[in-house]
């Protein structure tokens, strides 16, 4: 793989020692080092092994930089996120886009319920190189902004809601079947994916 | 109930013999008769049989009027529909509508991949007294029409779509996770449905 | 929007922290404000931040009330409740429509396995302008009451019951699927949806 | 088991010559033959080649009885249908239990979107030893008889209906959730199955 | 309704408060009481205040006894449970019947998997009434019994199972799709619904 | 892989053409070949061109034998099936295990609702090396046959049934529970899987 | 949008007379046309009303080419498909990439039962600038490819299988929760969005 | 059944006092005891009682080792898990494997996103009389090892993952399609019910 890629840890499913041990050897590489999916418990006793780390506790996401992250991306990514309970997926996407070399923006509480404050954003839309957009409940606005740009869309849908949101399926398939032609989407609550995916799109060629 | 309400026959379970005798008997009370669900096939049996009836091919909508029917409703009902493909529920909708004596009024094609298209017909829909969204794939359409007007929203979600579409459920799961606020729903491809509601909506107190 | 129309906030998703930032600031405005689905222990703190606040423990509201709300409705929102256990959403309901300028009655514990509860109210469901039916596990009070008035009957499933009830969805098919003509649907749970259509309804044309 | 019990076929999944088969080797016994879900192509080869058979093309129950049946039965079988599109399944269901040997009455067209057209049977209800409810769409008529009656209710749930009546799933899931104590279930369309479970509590002590 | 019938009250959804105040009215109307889906902190503080009152921990039932239950049916309930997880559905089922005034035996641990243990009891089975058969996992267990009895069979399905268990669905479809004639079906855990449901069956004519 | 193993053909979705060129070019090897779920009409078709071919109409199963099949497995594999329904699926079990190599018992029509016609069976399923169990409505044949023996125990749900069998899911989700240890299952209808996973166990070591 | 890119319709749900309407005015404005999901019947006769059009009975796609397409695209889009069967929805994103003006590279056949088949197209994989990867049941294929290259990847689940495949979930599942970081998904079947999705990140910046 | 098979206790569903009963009993007879599910805080009860008791807090199992454990199996039990967070129950298959009288190897972390790790094991696959693959997520490991050995494959899904995971479904369904033919399943992390069927399998003949 690239050079300068971080490595990358999935922490949900890892006891605090599993990830001390592996953190610790992957320091030792030199690496730069994200684990999402990190719960603040354990980020505490992480941050306290390793004092030079940063935690971002709504983006759970635990980052240990020990090399200067180039910005080695063809064009922005950008970040549109519906509403406020959405952030947190939306930030994990932030912190894993820019871990992974590239320039980030983002734009919030554009949800389509308040369309006019999104399409006052049309000019930074049109310039972002790859759109990430995160939403929950009806997931519907990634087909609002596919129809107005030509740039890669990729589409998250967030398990926020309640009822018949069922835990983010109903923003899923809203998002599966958008009418806004080549949106493609990644797994509920996968903003990690997703900014992998914009990064795999933004690698200079 | 109300004078002048149509007699309503659901004509999907219906066999061709057992349509003809409820109309027949209905025809003799001198009632106006809606049949929805009626099929192309047995259509043209019961227009042979009542030549004054006409029959909507789209809509699936049989009608045979004995009285005029008069305008009582407070104000217009507009039907917007989010595509072509979505036009069959939504002229049920506007034959049912009219059958109940109300005024109605369409706009079709003004899916929110093209949101432009539906912020130019902003007139319009501010003037509605009640609005009729009719979009099948992800249903995105009703949030943003719940965003724009201040008037009651009754969305119909259809069947139009495939795959994850899941014969409705994505629209369906769209509209009662819409974040636009007192946005109401009815079954799948229920425009009749829609209608009557509006219908009740609609009465002059 | 309308003049006097109430902040409405959604409490689930926000931090103690971000209520309190939201709510002074609304308070400056000398706005009302709402907060739906605030648990006990945000309330706590929030009522000792702005003592002349109230919160209502079932319906999880949480109100701030500073200015007269005036009654600008056409006519009575009734809301029916099915069973004790439905309350809480009811709650949520009739305060949403009393901070939007509605007159409200409720009438509770009339479930479709006593009919004859129900029956006995008749005179109430006749007067009312607009009716909310609040019901759970089955869901079936919505058709008995939209078969028995000529109002709009908007129908909110609950998540109340256990195993086949899956959390609301029996109940959410059940009215999607009514018998009675022109009944409409919000989300499981949703009395501060069903309030808001119920307002769009009742607004002096 | 019981002597006078008619062998039963489930004629769904056998193929033209492996019903005439078997039911030329039931007949050879003497014994009354009961074929369910046998469609009309098949019946009417059937009854040529057994003219002293009856088949019933809405219940599609073809019947061949070659000894007098006797009623056993301790009470009467009342079948309770909520709308004419449910008739096929409630017709299965009177003459399966016929067939074992009870007295069958029916009552049709009583769904509750019109409760006091069921009301107006009071008396027949309670005189009823057994009671099965057939109904499709919500399925909450059982709720209603089991709350006016003591004796045991057997609901049927139709696939009557259509979008998220998903084939009988929300009429299935309102009944089992039902609001009146002690109703019981059987699967979608499963008239046989709800007249057999009657026939067994119907039996003579 | 019967004379002798106890109050029954589901407990689940309802505050200590409020199980209090309806368990005291109740008192005094000399009733025999029955508080089902009780958990144990509630009943602790009940049993406090009701000292006359029993709580079975399992089956999560309250009963507070003030009239001698006389056995008033016509013959004995026999409840067969599949496992001893399937313990607390049973012992509810249980409770209600003979607080229903049923003579009630119990048949535990008598799995599909070791058929044998079940056909040992091939008289008991024989000679029962009603049986109520409560089985979680692939609830294959009232098949068996259905196969062997001419008596009322009620299945009740239990929570009980991991993974493709489904929290029930597993064992509630199995049981709707039972391959013996006439079972019926009751809601998932639902004890207190299958005793209401022999009750009605095994009343004295 | 071993020598001798047919070439295996899924017929379902592939053209009438495409299956005659690909054929043809496998029996230029010498191969012997099955295709399944090959329908009737294409299969008319084929044994045509292929006139020294064999079609089994119910598995829906063509066979073409260029060489003699040697018996090459450890020991017996049974088959049983719960019902004359499940037969097609048993079939292609059945032909797909001989076409491996292996010899097949066949057992028929034990389902558990008679469970002593399968307790009749003993000595036979004790003396398999393999058995494979195929059942569809509740699926729970498996568990009392995995109950009876220690050889392995493959279950095959059938997408037989109606309503809630929900076509073959009911089966699948039983045996997915199976309270017997250690059975296996394969997809819905998949008898040819079974067999391969038969044939797989039952190699000579 | 950017020049020549051509007009595209989705064929599905269109009328024949629909389709020349609208082809014919397309024709007119002398644009690119390509109506996807457009069935054999309806393809004869639109070919006879426009002789100089294409129809790939496979893809469902009718092609009518009045410009020169030129390869506007930044590298080569390859296709890889895991079974013949997914070949139509391959054939799809084919079409539909080409007459988006980008050049198009298949691999057929490399599914991970057989993985050495594509490990040996090593080279092809590393080349391209964009994989979309097709795959139906198990929707394994994207997991490998994603972890063997850089580039992006978007996957298409089919609708191909049978039982548990529930036309296309298993696939669409799968490839949501593909352990390979960064792969986006489109709807079952969905060959054109696929395209279209990589065509957005194909365009020279 | 076979002489020193360990009595195996479904720790789950069992209260403390219950299973220090049971497996008191158990000791009693001399029995070798293997609990699974047993919770981290019941197994320090547990083993303070039975000091010569061991835990495996990974696996959850408990195991009473009071006679030697012969190694009784035709060959070896491999078992194949894609990544560190489906050991849990991997280790509960080779804990019961053990327990059963097998020989049990362990291969950790070879998912399909990073093939050449398996790849690089080739020979010890090969080896193996049974294989267990443990996969979560997109569950695709037991297609391409199923695909590289004669042997037979049991695969079993894990509920790690999220969002559209499903608590294990995506992995289950896509196990059940496997296009490796001949791969069975188990219920989700059922990691005893594979162990339990390979022992079947891994019986000397
Ligand atoms: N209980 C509720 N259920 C659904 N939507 C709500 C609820 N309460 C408030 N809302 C909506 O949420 C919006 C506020 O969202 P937020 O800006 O996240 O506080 C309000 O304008 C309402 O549209
Ligand atoms: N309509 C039906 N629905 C469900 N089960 C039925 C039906 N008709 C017959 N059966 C059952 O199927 C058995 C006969 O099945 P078979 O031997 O396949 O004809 C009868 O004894 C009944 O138990
Ligand atoms: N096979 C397809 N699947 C999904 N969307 C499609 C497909 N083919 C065309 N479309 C979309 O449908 C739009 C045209 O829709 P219509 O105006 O109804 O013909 C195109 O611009 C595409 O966005
Ligand atoms: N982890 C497990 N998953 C599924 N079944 C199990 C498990 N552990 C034990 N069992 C089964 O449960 C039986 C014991 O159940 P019980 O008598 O309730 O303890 C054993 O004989 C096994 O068949
Ligand atoms: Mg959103
Ligand atoms: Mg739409
Ligand atoms: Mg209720
Ligand atoms: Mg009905
Ligand atoms: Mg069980
Ligand atoms: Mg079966
Ligand atoms: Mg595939
Ligand atoms: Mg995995």
């Amino acid at each position: 793989l690239r050079q300068g890629v971080p490595e990358i840890i999935l922490g949900e499913s890892k006891s605090l020692d599993q990830l001390k041990t592996i953190i610790a050897a992957m320091q030792r590489n030199g690496s730069n080092i994200l684990a999402t999916r990190v719960d603040a418990e354990k980020a505490t006793a992480l941050c306290n092994q390793f004092p030079e780390a940063e935690y971002n506790v709504d983006a759970r996401a635990f980052c240990l930089i020990q090399q200067k992250i180039e910005n080695s991306g063809a064009g922005k990514i950008l970040i549109v996120c519906a509403g406020t309970s959405d952030l947190p997926v939306a930030k994990e996407a932030a912190i894993t886009a820019r871990m992974l070399g590239n320039e980030v923006e983002e734009l919030v509480d554009v949800g389509v319920a308040g369309i006019h404050r999104l399409l006052a954003k049309s000019d930074q839309l049109q310039k972002a190189a790859v759109i990430i957009v995160v939403a929950g409940m009806e997931g519907a606005l990634p087909s609002v902004v596919g129809g107005l740009v030509a740039a890669p869309v990729i589409a998250v849908p967030t398990s926020v809601g309640y009822g018949a949101a069922f835990g983010g399926i109903a923003a899923l398939l809203g998002m599966l079947n958008s009418c806004a032609s080549g949106v493609t989407v990644v797994n509920i609550d996968n903003g990690f994916g997703a900014a992998f995916a914009a990064n795999r799109i933004n690698r200079k060629g």
